[in-house]
């Protein structure tokens, strides 16, 4: 006879409802409760996922199968790729050839060599981690290629001992691990500050933020090991590549959570993202966080770079500007559904999208399904870190008639992301940085979503 | 006047350098008190790191400067590669030409076409997440190539309603993302198991484990849909591959954590880890989480399929064997120094290792210098996820004498990882499963580190 010893059923016993969707308090799962409204136009409550009654998505949609039918798919059915073994092991793998379709929107500025930007297709991932072939890019002068053995890293200006790293010496310093996302300060503006709404998807709108595992050494210990002077405020970070991309960042954040990356999601930094190190600053607008980094030199006052004069500076209605705007914004964007991600027919979806906030966590994000009238509280899919993209998730019960969609997020600050019209109330339309409206998607009847303003 | 209004003192004002460390208690730095022995042969306490006395890693080698070689390094010394723009932004990225090193090592198991293993390289990666592109690989008949707009995925028998999904219908379903490790039940085997300590790397010898943001449908959700019959008490996952892998799983992981997995590190599954879905079962041994899914059958006892019968079964030394035995155990290993990765001359460097278990979450994790006479306790570096790869780091002076290494870990069910050793004594060295002992890495005068049982 057979004794299980290894499987213990009282060690994995089945938990209870709650726990498996992590819903917000207790369920009672009965199908005359399931379909609960928690806001108009057919948002309604997790719980609906969790219906018995084989009809959720609609029988026949599904596939309910006879006896035969079971049989033809079980064994008949076998496919042709089950009839041979398949490609062996490699050293570096790829992905399908199937999901070639998922790349990132690139674009180049025109007559500027090498300055241009791409974004991550952010309809087309799920979770919170964005593989690094897919991590948005800006780059003012392209991508230089770092000989990672002749690269050097210079500390000096107002230190007791200006100091210069290999990558090997780098190496043997402590490093944290964060998770962490980047976004360029420009991010949504095409989303918001044009008149009329751009016709795009939501990786081309909002697609120049991304999120990794960022592991490098804090910059705090290696500005102590230099030793830096009473008087110090500030530091100027300088890239390595043709354009010298620099930027001023103050001396709090500098010994606060600055880190010189090194590794993104586990393998060495991609030259995309700054191969072989660069300044990461969490929470800050991206460009602050610069790539290729060859110095750091310590200063009284900001040094005021043609990167950030020229350029990172908003102008306000009133004429005044905004400089040194570093922390990025509360902001969320529903993913899915989005403008290219059509629904098929009325039914159950399920709402997902992705909120951030260089503020913090991410404390609450909430839905709209009737343009704004009513909103519902949406789960938040763990983790929920510092700093990091928060997935969100909602049930939708779409009934066919055009709809628009929308979401809004709040901060562990308070913070609430802003709506379009009361951030061109406030600061007008002459600047392109740091734009956070709320995102609204029209569908319409045949299903298709598209980018309005109202 | 400049009126700096985005950046607010108070707000990023200056932590203190507890926070900054995340270490356990607030620390005073002064140089007498920098280098605190946690345990024998070199052992410090992380605060070395906070160290402002210039000398950390001995001045010289990181390479202080006066003011000449200061402008030359800055002004005179520009690298080629800022003289003219470099490469411009691209639709899917690759990694650095330098990085072509860092690969899986791939073996096939000879005359078994498609049978093979490739193990993730961990001694070349940080913090917790693997990329795709290196993650272990483990086929019983190599890898297919799976159409995904062709693939059925279909839930029968104790069912009242069998059910048929395409991928269109499955992503409607509700998701959830998770970061989990996944580890071969074969696992490290090499590591311990052999009569005399094999003489290779860390990835070759324990790198049959990796870690990603998994995203997918909770089974639960579906096996709800179709109705269980109350006397099911299994399920049979089967995958598309020629070998139709197969694996009895309990119903309650089943209808615990268990999910239907079609994203891994925010894309689509690579093909290698089961394109376009796979079952994925938290904790337990990785051949379980059947890859290229086809079909689940819900079953009242366990199919004893060929691969649960001929292949992961555990013979012990009493003559009983081990079945079922589906949790991974807890289980540590320092990545660096590690084989490969030489200590260049004495002097400080910092300890990081990995450890896991299917069991929970890691609490603790202990390292020995002095080849396990006397343990200090690592920094765990966050966040520290239920059966994620966990981050651990330690401070160690190496004096230049020979010296073992070794990490245990614990996890929060008080499980403690046991030496090669005990395990023997209890189990002998006739299965191949679930080996979990102690890694000891023997220091050279040379720096060389080299896998050693004593």
């Amino acid at each position: 006879m057979l004794e299980i010893v290894g499987y213990s059923k009282g060690h994995w016993g089945i938990p209870n409802i709650k726990e498996r969707l992590n819903l917000g308090g207790i369920v009672e799962v009965t199908p005359k409760t399931m379909e609960e409204s928690v806001a108009g136009n057919g948002l309604l409550h997790r719980r609906i996922f969790l219906a018995q009654a084989g009809a959720l998505l609609g029988v026949g949609t599904i596939g309910m199968l006879d006896s035969g039918a079971v049989q033809a798919q079980n064994i008949q059915g076998r496919p042709p790729w089950m009839l041979a073994p398949g490609k062996g092991v490699g050293a570096y793998g790829t992905r399908a050839r199937f999901e070639a379709h998922v790349q990132r929107a690139a674009g180049s500025a025109p007559g500027m060599t090498g300055s241009g930007a791409s974004r991550t297709p952010l309809q087309h991932l799920q979770g919170i981690i964005t593989p690094n072939s897919l991590h948005f890019e800006r780059h003012h002068s392209g991508i230089p290629e770092i000989n990672p053995d002749e690269h050097r890293f210079l500390i000096h200006g107002l230190v007791d001992r200006p100091l210069v790293f290999d990558m090997d010496m780098l190496s043997r310093y402590p490093m944290i691990s964060k998770i962490h996302f980047i976004e360029c300060s420009g991010n949504s503006r095409v989303a918001g500050l044009i008149d009329e709404p751009v016709d795009q998807n939501c990786g081309v709108l909002h697609g120049l933020v991304s999120c990794s595992e960022w592991t490098g050494v804090p910059l705090s210990i290696l500005l102590d090991e230099a030793g830096v002077d009473p008087d110090a405020g500030w530091i100027l970070a300088e890239g390595s590549d043709a354009a010298a991309m620099s930027r001023s960042v103050p001396m709090a954040k500098a010994m606060d959570d600055a880190m010189i990356a090194i590794y993104q999601n586990g393998e060495r930094l991609r030259p995309d993202n700054g191969y072989p190190m660069r300044l990461f600053l969490p929470g800050f607008e991206g460009n602050t966080s610069v790539k290729w980094l060859r110095r750091i030199k310590v200063t009284a006052e900001p040094t005021m770079t043609r990167d950030e004069t020229s350029k990172y500076t908003d102008l306000m209605a009133d004429g005044t500007s905004l400089m040194f705007t570093y922390p990025m914004a509360v902001k969320s964007v529903i993913t899915s559904p989005s403008p290219g991600l059509d629904l098929n027919e009325p039914g159950v979806y399920e709402i997902s999208g992705l909120a951030w906030s260089g503020g913090g966590r991410i404390s609450r994000v909430e839905v709209s399904a009737d343009g704004g009238l009513t909103w519902g509280e949406a789960a938040l899919s763990g983790p929920v870190l510092d700093r990091a993209l928060t997935r969100f998730r909602m049930a939708w019960r779409w009934n066919g008639a055009p709809a628009v969609i929308m979401s809004r997020a709040i901060d562990d600050t308070g913070a609430i992301q802003p709506t379009r019209d009361s951030i061109i109330a406030e600061k007008g339309m002459n600047f392109a940085y740091h734009y956070n409206g709320i995102q609204l998607w029209a569908i319409d009847a045949e299903g298709r979503a598209v980018n309005t303003y109202a």
